[in-house]
């Protein structure tokens, strides 16, 4: 590994550069990346399904592209590669093989990246953990005994364990931002329609799934996005591409904002002091690069939202379970689901098309209000999770309780970061805060309706005033 | 009436152009409007909610905007006006009064339009007719025994028989192209998310629902959708602006198209020979026009999407009803609800969320085909209706009978305008030819998604070539 000692350390957009110099070869980077994988692996279960041999192949043929011949892991849900396992972390779809490149992958493809691997997934993405029972639970680098939060868990401990400089997530109500203030990562979740969903989807959800990635540098989320952004040929929506290219915002001094913060979750309940901490800490810092600081509650999320958002979500898993059957041409059998998953299908079952549109008639509504506060400020600043990383079997499920895990995720997750789906806004986590066991805890923002732009610049100057970078896990050699 | 002889026969532009110059008032527009109604809505139906006195209050304030002062008719579904009675065409809503004025109603208001009040519309839109149980049949002007089609069915006798020059519309599966073409105007679908549906309304049924109008001028749609299209604050979805406004792009020539056209329908029934006259006809003067004509079917309507476009009805009429349900806090009692809308809503109501998911998804895949076929052509050219219009009472159900009204409905539509709804696609209906017995037959142009730009240039040039303005109705003095 001499000729690669230290790239692990580089971002996404330093490796590329070094691979346009002829400094490293892709071929390079990806050997180094698969001994990475191969030595922390086995303890953090980050990666469930190697694709080593399509990697070296693709590394071969010197790919270009902004970010060519970056070593690149797919998360195993949603976003399918031709002649790769798939599973969405479900041994009801376990032994699938995909036939096709998904439209996001083939834009991975044409920027460059080289894809090593699957990374691990809750069963169907549906909690903010990473322990399917199907591939077992991916561990924090930050601790081991943790979760690493969810549902792109697997991507996160891999990004954050220096595995791969960035790697795919997706998010339908937090799973980017989530795991990525979990695992101390950038996580940015694109406003609704940035990215495309298809072949095998249109706008699934009424646009709430979104596609992206975790990131450690600021500048790799936004070169990723540039490269994935708009609209293919028969999508149902689309966003306006930017005036300019995201990786240009990333630079580029946000100007004096105003940002609304409150360390108060939507329901009331009382948040772990280090989320608070971290909260203080960010707006402090903020406050010093010449934002103003708006102290201010999100308006509009009454008790009949909630219920719609729950509604949404019960008609959501219905349509996955049923979309899999029927792709599958079989009913699971009984081993072949989580309780938690079973459960929530059952209660899915029983929403009507009506009840499905009535809410999600709701939450657009609620949306205006939102869009409409937002006028009054630039951003909103929050924690991102509730409290710091759960520890490993904490957001599972039993037999005998199956709804234990749902219970338990959202207990971490009281901020609501599902707020950015269902109105579409873009929203981010930044990592500026390690609490005194060393563990990471990201603060949260949330953009107006298509100004990505505005987040990748406050993104860049706080990383610029507070680097994290050099923050290495415990794992690690220090 | 002296000052105002002759203005009805000018379209709204050329009456706003008058209002402009001061050779006439918008309420000298107003009144004679008013009397026109007054004379020919006994024999018509168009209109079933006169708002004269906020009409002539607007008036008086001459309002300026690029429609400064032109008298308009609202049909009575989807958007609302503030204390304007609503009940889309159903006894059920019957006796509401609108508290607010709907986004694209404020949109009107600021362009200058004189709303002078409702026009009829079939019970919550459900068939191509207008024939209400609440309100009873409106007329075709061109024969008063016969159907206008529908769902816009007020708005385009009224325009037609010259009452107002521009009328709302809108379309959820061609119902604003089809009463286009059973009354000789211009009506264009324009591409989902141009118009908005707020404040009630996020993306009503995934986007099938379009707002806007039936005009006599292809510039008067042009000028309106200029003056309305955009997204709201908190709107869920946009669609870009154009590069140029509508209006302008309705005066440039359109260049050599290439124009697939099509007699058959996706069904395979045999459509009326003066519906395939008219086809034969607009292709032929299309080509004499210099385009290019390329006999080409629609590819991928399988028996599996029209089950997937089944599924979505059923499922919108259930949201319908428990929409109003929610809004009224009641039920209907049995004889508030027509046969046809209860038989609907009782199917619907058994369409679970996961099959309306599932039937979006498929019809969006349906999307991804007919995007990538639009690639080889420009627009694609059919009959907008597979039958000249109907008689009255020949679309209508009976108790014993309720799905009578779709099934013959169904009959006249066999051209299936509904797949511009499920795709998103601009679509317009171009009168272009009438029969023997002196009816309009329109002919149907879909465009590529997000260009009204070629559909208006288009249109623009066959309004030219083959004017239609001086047809008029034979109950209009000759």
């Amino acid at each position: 590994m001499s000729t690669q000692i230290g790239t692990e350390e580089l971002d996404a957009v330093a490796q590329a550069e070094l691979v346009r110099r002829g400094e490293v070869t892709a071929y390079q980077l990806t050997t180094a990346a698969i001994e990475r994988i191969e030595a922390l692996n086995p303890t953090l279960n980050a990666v469930i399904t190697p694709l080593y041999d399509t990697a070296l192949a693709a590394a071969r043929l010197a790919p270009s592209g902004p970010l060519g011949g970056v070593p690149f892991l797919a998360k195993d849900l949603v976003a399918e590669i031709a002649g790769a396992p798939f599973s969405e972390g479900s041994r009801f779809v376990s032994g699938l093989v995909s036939g096709h490149d998904s439209e996001l992958v083939r834009r991975w493809r044409r920027a460059g990246l080289i894809i090593l691997g699957k990374t691990n997934t809750p069963e169907f993405g549906m909690v903010p953990a990473c322990e399917p029972i199907a591939f077992g639970p991916t561990r924090n680098p930050w601790d081991p005994s943790r979760s690493t939060s969810g549902s792109s868990g697997g991507s996160a401990a891999a990004v954050a364990a220096r595995l791969v400089p960035m790697a795919h997530g997706n998010d339908l109500g937090g799973s980017i931002r989530y795991p990525a203030s979990a695992c101390g990562l950038f996580g940015l979740k694109p406003t609704r329609a940035r990215n495309p969903l298809g072949p095998e989807y249109g706008d699934a959800i009424s646009g709430w799934a979104c596609e992206h990635a975790l990131t450690r540098s600021v500048r790799d989320s936004a070169v990723l996005l540039d490269a994935t952004a708009g609209p293919a040929l028969g999508d149902p929506y689309g966003v306006p591409l930017p005036d300019r290219p995201f990786a240009v915002e990333a630079g580029i001094d946000p100007g004096r904002l105003r940002i609304g913060y409150t360390a108060q979750t939507p329901d009331g309940s009382t948040p772990h002091p280090d989320c608070v901490a971290a909260l203080d800490d960010a707006a402090a810092l903020c406050a010093s690069l010449g934002h103003e600081l708006v102290e201010t509650e999100l308006p509009g999320l009454t008790p009949a939202v909630g219920k719609a958002i729950g509604t949404v979500f019960d008609a959501a898993t219905a349509w996955i379970g049923e979309y899999w059957v029927r792709r599958l041409g079989r009913l699971p059998a009984d081993d072949e689901l989580e309780p938690l998953t079973r459960a929530y299908w059952e209660r899915g079952r029983r929403v009507s098309a009506a009840a499905y549109l009535l809410a999600i008639e709701d939450c657009q509504a609620f949306a205006r209000v939102v869009a409409r506060w937002l006028t009054g400020i630039d951003v909103w600043l929050t924690p991102t999770l509730s409290m710091p990383p759960a520890t490993i079997g904490e957001i599972t499920s039993t037999a005998e309780d199956p709804l234990r895990a749902g219970r338990a995720g959202g207990r971490t997750v009281a901020y609501a970061g599902v707020v950015a789906n269902l109105t579409g806004n873009p929203a981010m986590s930044v990592p500026l805060y390690w609490n005194a066991d060393g563990l990471p805890i990201g603060v949260h923002f949330l953009g107006r309706y298509g100004d990505e732009a505005t987040l990748f610049r406050l993104a860049a100057q706080l990383e610029s005033a507070r680097p994290w970078a050099h923050r290495r896990p415990p794992l690690l050699p220090q």
